[in-house]
């Protein structure tokens, strides 16, 4: 067990990072030394006040935009990364923390598992954090567990797995105005469709990410992989906190995508995101069947909200980070997520 | 990557020795070198003959009951020791195991988690395990994964857990003679009833193991147990390839449990093993509910049968045995469960 408390900086206070830093602030051992943003409307304010919440740590946290200062007077044991999708993006933000001899977790979805997208940095970041003695995780709800680790999981009471259909079928409306912009609700089909041409629509960011992960941790490549995206059109008005679709404009974001591993089995991924599902009889939930012996049939319905999933994991995964060997790690390497309700200090085993 | 093929020995040839043996031997890069059993029917015959299959190895395994004579010429990697169901009766084995210098993976359901029932055994064989270098695991698919991991795993998109419920509704009729003996499948109530007076019904042997694993993994303790028994009486005949219960008897057993962990919250657990459920409309699966931040409601329906998830989850295990530091350790404490598709060296990352 770990004496002192568990030293947690936040770079980037978003919506994941700011639910980050609430979850935190409820569980014991923890203590929040620094938040890390650009956004100069928070800069300069104290963490509690933007949070809305009173003070229980035994120091204020001021809101920064200058991490060097942060990484360097409160030597954090980790940093919970929340600012980009892309590993590109977060690599030099990653390079940064890890230089500073502190261990990283990241929301990018990329970062899930970089071999997939960029070997190179992923080779590169893996040097670093063994050289500067770091671990340095990517996680999320998904890419990281729903649609990929659970079916990695479930493989584990199989003897043959033959070819996969994992679906994640859920719900935009608890999202904010960001999400529906990258997804495209209220758009028309015409404004839709000439933003995807135009390579201007993300969509989900982890399908490649996912296959794998999958793939890699059966002892398997990939030998094939494509993914396609296509409006949801609306065939009635509807209407979430954050967006509004009238009917025949687009109301979310289909996407699939078809894997063939090299010993021909295939992986299928469907994932529809889409406000106000059940307006059309659409339930929601997570869903892993596999061929093989024995076949698998697993839902967990409703769906694992997007947010709070993401959150929740990327705070849960800690003690594992810090009790892991140095180096690049995905979710297939580390012990299986767990929440953590007790002290997290507890669950740390490695000084 | 491995070199050498990986070297496994089978101690205990019943029906789920023999099975992993017919696993191992569809996988690529595994040798099986002995395999010991002491039942004299098929002491001193080719593992081959007695499996019924062609020896597709490049030498033959005679079926032995010396297990010293075995460890010592063969020099296994691991010992998958499928004997028992206590930690008891296995724990002498496992120590002669490890005693020279072997990895063990015990299908025991108390080594699911030894520390539930035999806190000093678990930790004389951690020390030992230590002490000579090598890793023992406990497993199973119950308990070890649907009642127990798979809860720990779906906590991890959580961030606050409230109580449990966790069922397994399954049929016996995959299973043979000894299982319906063991579950009383035929027995009159009152026959049922004084051997459960008696303590000669086993039932299911997991729950405590499964709530330790569960609250340990979320950094809590328990503060109470309690679990109970009952037969499910059939009031049509039903019959399955090895048993029979005729209208009135007993046809399986009904076990659920209750704990209380230290902050208050329960964990229920509901277990009904019958023959032919189908018959009165029972559907099997296993259920897993959560209540929290998000909830949880998983389901895997029907149930994943026991005796082929047992022997997978045992064989799927053997590369995280081989790559864990030494000790005793349960399947909390390794990374995920996941099915060998491809050459299994490849799996192996410590030399």
């Amino acid at each position: 067990m770990k004496k002192e408390k568990v030293k947690i900086v936040i770079w980037g206070f978003g919506a994941m990072g700011s639910g980050m830093a609430k979850m935190i602030l409820k569980k014991q051992g923890f203590d929040i030394v620094g938040i890390c943003d650009l956004y100069d409307k928070i800069v300069g304010k104290s963490m509690f006040e933007v949070l809305n919440l009173e003070n229980n740590q035994d120091h204020d946290v001021i809101i920064s935009n200058d991490i060097d200062d942060i990484l360097t007077n409160q030597k954090p044991d980790l940093v919970l990364l929340a600012t980009d999708s892309f590993t590109k993006g977060a690599y030099p933000k990653i390079k940064k923390i890890i230089e500073h001899g502190v261990n990283v977790i990241s929301t990018a979805e990329e970062m899930s598992y970089p071999l997939a997208n960029q070997p190179e940095l992923a080779k590169e970041m893996d040097e670093l954090a063994k050289k500067n003695k770091v671990t340095v995780l990517g996680t999320g709800v998904n890419p990281g567990m729903m649609m990929d680790l659970l079916a990695v999981c479930m493989s584990g009471v199989m003897e043959e797995v033959d070819d996969m259909e994992i679906s994640r079928i859920n719900s935009l409306s608890p999202f904010g105005k960001t999400v529906m912009e990258e997804q495209g609700v209220g758009l028309s089909v015409e404004e839709f469709n000439d933003k995807l041409n135009k390579g201007q629509m993300a969509g989900h960011v982890g399908f490649k990410e996912s296959v794998y992960m999958i793939a890699h941790a059966l002892g398997l490549e990939i030998d094939h992989f494509e993914q396609s995206m296509k409006a949801i059109v609306t065939d009635i008005n509807r209407k979430s906190p954050y967006g509004f679709a009238k009917k025949g404009d687009v109301c979310g974001v289909e996407m699939s995508a078809k894997a063939i591993l090299n010993n021909g089995k295939v992986i299928h991924m469907y994932h529809p995101q889409q406000i106000e599902p059940e307006m059309v009889g659409v339930s929601t939930g997570d869903y892993i069947k596999i061929k093989g012996k024995p076949a698998i049939n697993l839902a967990n319905s409703p769906e694992v909200e997007g947010g709070i999933g993401t959150i929740s994991i990327c705070v849960n995964m800690i003690p594992q980070v810090l009790n892991a060997h140095p180096g690049l790690k995905t979710m297939i390497d580390l012990p299986v997520p767990r929440a953590i309700m007790g002290d997290v200090r507890k669950l740390i085993i490695k000084e």
